[in-house]
C-alpha cells in the first residue's frame, strides 16, 4: 500500500503547487496539503529551515513527501507521481516526452511570473511597474504565441485527443492550469488570440469537465487566483487592443 | 552497443548545451556535436522546423538524439544520460535528488540569463541596459548568495566530497559550469564572496582537474565564453565595490 502523499506548498496561492494538486486530484490519490492544515505552515517552514532528513533540502516549495522520499521541483515531483498515479505511460519514451513538455511549461510559467517581477522577486510589483509594462508587451506579443503555438502544434501532431496520444497524462492537466492562469492574468490578450489555439483551449475545457477535476475546482481545496500568485491580473499589463494601439 | 549520441545545440556558445557536453566528455562517451560539423547547423534548423520524427518536437535546443529517441530540455537529457554514463547512481532516490539539484541550477541559469535580458529576449542587451543594471544589482546581492548558499550547504551536508556523496555525478559537473560562468560574468561580485562558498569553489576546482574535463577544457571543442551566451561579462553589470558603493 502506498503511503499518503504529503504536499508542502504556500497555502494562499495556486502557484507551482497547483500542477501537483491537479495530478493528485485527478487520480483521487490520498494526500494532505500540509501547509493548509492547522499549524501546517509552521511545520513546512521548520522543515525548510532545519532539514532533519537525509536527501537534498528543497530550495523552495513545492515539495512532496512520500514514505521516506522527499522530492522538490514541480516537474520532478510530477515525473515521480506520473507512473504511480496512472498519469503517464510507463515506457521510457513517454515518460521522457512528458518531462520535456512539463519543463517547457515550467519555463513559460517562470516567464509569466517575471512579467510582474522583471527586476527582482524581492521587490513589490509596484516598485517595478514601468519595466513590468515593457516586459508584458513583449510577453503578450511574442512569448504567448510562441509557447502556446508550440503546444497547439504538438497537440495537432498527436495521435489522439491528448498531448501524448489517446490517454490523458499529467501534462494535459498542466495545460489546463496554464490556460486558466493566462486567461485570468491576460484576458484581453487571450481573447485576441483564441482562434490560434483552438485545440489547446478545447483540451483545457475537456480537462476542466472531468468529474474529479470539476469537483475539485468547485471545492474549497482550489485556492482562487489572486495577486500574490504567479498569474496576476494587473490591468496595466493587459491593455485592451485600443489602449495597446495608443500606448 | 549504445548508438553514438548526437547533441544538437547552437555552435557559437556554451549555453545550456554545455551542461550536456560536460557529461558526455567526462564519461568519454561517443558523441557528435552536430551543429558544429559542416552543414550541421542546417541539419539542426531543418529538424526544428519540420520535425519528421514521432515524439515531441523540441521547443528549443539543446536536444539529444540517441537511437530512436529524441530528448529535449537540459535536465531531462541529463536524467536520461546519467545512469547510462555512470554519472548518477541507479537507485530512484539518487536519481530524483540529482534532478532536483539540476532543476534548481537550471532556474538559477535562467536568472543569470535574464540579468542581461530583463525585458525581452527579442531585444538586444543594449536596448535594455537600465533595467539590466537594476536586475544585476539584485542578482548579485540576493540571488547569487541564495542559490550558491543553498548548494554550499547541501555540499556540507553531503556524506562525501560530492553533492550526492562519495562519487561524482552530473550535478557536480554542472556546478563547475555554473561557477565558471558566474566567475566569467561577475568577477568582481564573485571575488567579494569567495569566502562564503569555499567548498563549492573547491569542488568546481576538483572537477576542472579531472583528466577528461581538463583535456576537454584545453581543446577546441570547448567554446570560449562570449557575449552571445548565457553568462556574459558586461562591466556595467558587475561594478567593483567602490563603484557599487557610489552607484
Amino acid at each position: 500500500v502506498s503511503p499518503t502523499y504529503e504536499l508542502y506548498y504556500w497555502p494562499g496561492i495556486q502557484g507551482r503547487g497547483e500542477f501537483i494538486r491537479l495530478a493528485l486530484e485527478e487520480a483521487g490519490a490520498p494526500y494532505v496539503d500540509v501547509a493548509r492544515t492547522p499549524r501546517g505552515m509552521l511545520t513546512m517552514q521548520r522543515l525548510l529551515r532545519n532539514w532533519p532528513i537525509s536527501g537534498i533540502r528543497p530550495f523552495a516549495p513545492p515539495f512532496l513527501r512520500h514514505g521516506k522520499l522527499l522530492i522538490a521541483q514541480t516537474a520532478n515531483v510530477l515525473a515521480y507521481l506520473g507512473p504511480r498515479l496512472g498519469l503517464v505511460p510507463k515506457n521510457e519514451a513517454s515518460r521522457v516526452a512528458a518531462v520535456q513538455i512539463q519543463l517547457t511549461i515550467a519555463d513559460f510559467v517562470t516567464e509569466a511570473h517575471d512579467v510582474h517581477h522583471p527586476i527582482s522577486s524581492g521587490l513589490y510589483y509596484e516598485q517595478q511597474k514601468a519595466p513590468a509594462k515593457a516586459r508584458a508587451a513583449s510577453f503578450v506579443e511574442t512569448r504567448i504565441p510562441k509557447f502556446l503555438g508550440w503546444l497547439e502544434h504538438e497537440l495537432v501532431r498527436s495521435s489522439g485527443d491528448y498531448l501524448l496520444g489517446r490517454r490523458l497524462t499529467y501534462v494535459d492537466l498542466s495545460v489546463f492550469q496554464l490556460i486558466a492562469g493566462l486567461s485570468y492574468a491576460f484576458p484581453n490578450a487571450m481573447d485576441r488570440t483564441r482562434g490560434d489555439f483552438e485545440r489547446l483551449l478545447a483540451l483545457a475545457d475537456r480537462v476542466s469537465q472531468r468529474p474529479r477535476i470539476a469537483a475539485y475546482l468547485g471545492s474549497t481545496r482550489r485556492v482562487a487566483f489572486n495577486e500574490d500568485g504567479i498569474f496576476r491580473h494587473y490591468p496595466a499589463l493587459d491593455p485592451s487592443e485600443k489602449t495597446a494601439a495608443h500606448g
